[in-house]
């Protein structure tokens, strides 16, 4: 960490601040220059607050060198880390495809679903229980019920199911789910990111609308430091000024992730956008950007044409979705097993 | 709702979405031009779900004429909603001013901070107990220690308290706090907000960080459905590509926020900027733009030089901000009492 | 257009409304619902002002059907326009790739590097004599030097060439240059756009650093208005508020411009990120999205390893790249000729 | 300026940094922590191209400490400054309201506005003659026509007169105006802030839509290098996620901007939302925020009803906000005079 301490400064402040520095367990070094004098800060400074600092009256500005975040960190952890649900690994040179209905409707549903996509080579079954809807009358999932519906359809196919938390409240609730996912508006949940942190289950951690790629491995350091180490990022769009989509997806997050994380990454194409008809080119783009897996919603409901246009494929796009990944996977060395 | 239908639909198509509509509770309009065919939902429509709708394959684009909130819409309750806390009054024309530590550290500093700020004329004492930090290795707050040392300030001074909820599992502990704040994070926790929502005492619902003043009032909506009315907003800053600000304060918000809806408005200038020296201009631009209230950030720590320079005011520099307040109020037809 | 009217409107204000409307030469269709009034307007409103409209006193709010922009408009025409530049054809199933230096710096260096990436399957060399600067203290490039160190490299090479206009005064000193570059900054220089409008060669459009895909498509509209049909648009990367790239690089616009208009589209991912270890994944990323092309910086420094890091590539890298653009190729039918 | 340099960096590479530093004219401060080393470099460095170092292979990170402007900049001139126009002065302790038409529309119209507007306080006159407009179908203002409309309104009203220039190739036609506009859109049109700055006249330089304070300033910067010191800034609104505002006011950069430069900032409440009905509410914030001026657009349509809801005030909305900033600039010093 670099302080830039204002020019004038009087001597007792520097002195008290040099002071503080040290009882933070780091060592300083000062440097001085003509308009500036600098204090460089040797050692763990990974757990100083730099808001702190940045608001100390003597202050002009503050810099980090190292990332504040340590379990998440692949500088301390350079092997990628592989995280296995069901028989299948996330991370390193494996792929995998998650798939499924935006929501729980009907076991009839799932499970045809299920099945269709798993015939396609999806290997996790998602599925919204709980629903984080803008409006409270718009339909907030069947909750419970369809947790049971997921379960039946995992029983039914074998696919480890994929969930998204919405509660403190409904841990014991999740206790069979395979990848418990938390949901973007809930990304700085912190007091739920601590909970799933002590949860022995896989967590599937979304980007919040507009949070930077800082604030998630910050958030993916909560879950990790309460012990659980088995947490995927998942890009999902980011909040720009752009209308015509509902977010923008953020495709050189997947490369500087894979700088900076150890953690397994992928892609939500399908939330991204809002728009079915962009999962196809944004999959493979995903693809080719490096991520190690894909997020797709599937529906099946052939009878009312109405909702073909949603940002759910059909299972016959989702097949050919599968089948062009496939064709980009050699070129990026992974391969879905 | 307008709902634009693609030329070349197929009839039946068109059919099966009248017929959809229809069963939504509403009349339709239809309107045929030369490129395109207009369905005019008549009724309430404030149910229907816009996405689902854009999402449907016939369908070009689709645009709300309503609101899609219902309690909180100042159409439908014209006059200003007062909520008293503590004798004191937010709402029309009166104005109050919060003030407090950013955290609730000793029973001393809490004390003699509510003193002084009620000697300014803050009516009402914040105090972060439960903080919501982007590192879990930052201070987390006293928790609950810290609702203690806000009480006995409570019970000192007489001032009512305001502080943060993060989890539906500390309702019980929020008994005694006389205003409940939902923070900038959780403003899209509907779990959250549907448990304040049932609680008997009002709410201060912060705009989240990335989000639309729609999506605000739709949180307003989720807590004022399920009974609680008494909500009061607070703007503090939206996250935009300025980085000499940590947020960019809209104040354009406040004449919006006071057409739209009947609710009470605050500003909270202190985490807007995160500049204490940019509080007194931006609290007085606050009131200017017709703000009911404001949330300010005090601290008492005259001995630790370190820390002036924050985002919060020494008790002088908060004296000062108050005695410009009373200046203004006049000429926006509102008083503190 | 979809124009809500207000309730409670006073009928004179409507029928001046509805007179003024009709005097733009369109129809007007009207639907009395129970809280609004909608005005359907039929026939050819690309050419009314939506502003305008939107600001009248009885309009609740107007609605575009149709896009603003008609020469632009893959409505129009369906047809993929195909934009040969010496031999060398942008858009259809064609794919090309533009190279070369960031800043023109001497004969030696940008020959040199037109070479390289001739060598390795570049058709288009790049190189900014006129160079857009936020500093007035930086470099702003070799200007008319600059130009000339361009034309002897297509000389040596024959590669047409492309670089940047910043100034209606220097359409002189563009008549040799091949395909004329309108940078991000100037994307909306709507005196320029009307300029080079009038020039018998090929625009690359860049996206404005802020701009909305629709404000884009205007601005090439501007361009094809005047006469000139060759637009070619370059995605570049948006402003948004993650820190860790210089810019956002928008993938999604790719598909969506595929949509709206028929002309080329390509991705300059050396600028997006400002990183060129981002240059090869968001370059495999772009042709898998879509796009037509990709611009790519390639510098020759061996000796200066100070530079190595930069956002250019080196010969060795980029030849990496084209063989790795040349396994994606086929899967999205475009081809390098 | 701070340089970190990657750990493990070979020694060569240092020197020829540490080589390439010092011919550029500033000292070396070097300090080796455990985990980096850190370059302070001592001297003038605002000429030092931040992103080019930035860039560099060895360098880890590059942190500016002194701003990299410096004719702007309050360091170095921590005066006001105050700019005088046709005997209304700018800057200190003054304040300037602004006001007019849009687009100048006819002889009548400008002159009639401007009577009124200068009855109800307004100093200077503005009008649009030659108009950005987004789209190549909307109207381009009535160019070198509205020039002359707006000489033969000062003629009448001795008001000084704003427009807005929008081409290298107009300088000539703006010899009579009296304050010449640089619109948002082309804040970073450099060779057109190179002339600008050659003018003998002051420069009123709005904000872009998309850039920081930083940047804004460096455009200034550009004028001045040119000799021209007489640049007022209009902060106009940002482009943000928001969508019920046309562009987000962000009035926090007033107090941050007169900490940082000398220069007058002024306002410009009209374009910002792009609603009449917040031009009062945002002005009086404006001012509390300590504005040294507001430019208001009002128009006198009273038989077209139409327009009465545009961004434009009518005279006596305006004379309203007029009489309300009076009763608010005493509280921040300021006077109209």
């Amino acid at each position: 960490m670099i302080i830039v301490v204002k020019r004038n400064s009087e001597k007792a402040q520097l002195d008290t601040l040099i002071k503080w520095v040290k009882m933070q367990g780091v060592e300083v070094d000062i440097s001085v220059g003509s308009n500036s004098l600098v204090l460089g800060l040797i050692g763990d400074t990974s757990k100083i607050d730099i808001d702190l600092v940045g608001s100390m009256n003597i202050v002009e500005s503050v810099k980090r060198i190292g990332e504040p975040y340590k379990c998440a960190n692949r500088k301390f952890h350079p092997e990628d880390t592989i995280i296995e649900i069901g028989g299948h690994k996330f991370g390193g040179n494996n792929f995998q495809i998650i798939a499924g209905p935006c929501s729980v409707e009907s076991e009839k549903q799932v499970i045809e679903i299920a099945k269709a996509v798993k015939a396609s080579g999806a290997t996790l079954l998602r599925g919204g229980a709980f629903k984080p809807r803008t409006s409270p009358y718009s339909f907030q999932g069947l909750r419970e019920g369809g947790l049971s519906l997921l379960l039946k359809a995992k029983e039914e196919t074998g696919m480890p199911i994929v969930t998204e938390i919405m509660s403190v409240n409904h841990i014991d609730l999740f206790k069979d789910v395979d990848l418990v996912q938390i949901g973007a508006r809930d990304m700085q949940n912190f007091e739920l990111l601590k909970e799933v942190g002590k949860m022995d289950k896989p967590i599937l951690l979304k980007r919040g609308l507009a949070n930077t790629i800082e604030e998630w491995l910050m958030s993916a350091e909560y879950i990790m430091s309460e012990g659980n180490k088995n947490v995927i990022l998942c890009e999902r769009g980011i909040r720009t000024f752009e209308p015509l989509t509902r977010n923008t997806l953020d495709l050189s997050a997947i490369p500087l992730l894979k700088e900076l994380t150890h953690l397994p990454v992928i892609v939500d194409p399908s939330h991204a956008s809002g728009l079915s008809r962009l999962v196809k080119p944004m999959s493979l783009a995903s693809v080719s950007a490096g991520a190690d897996g894909l997020m797709i919603e599937v529906h099946n409901d052939p009878k009312n044409a109405l909702c073909d246009g949603a940002q759910s494929l059909t299972p016959v796009q989702f097949d050919d979705v599968v089948k062009s990944v496939d064709v980009v996977l050699p070129l990026v060395n992974k391969e879905r097993k």
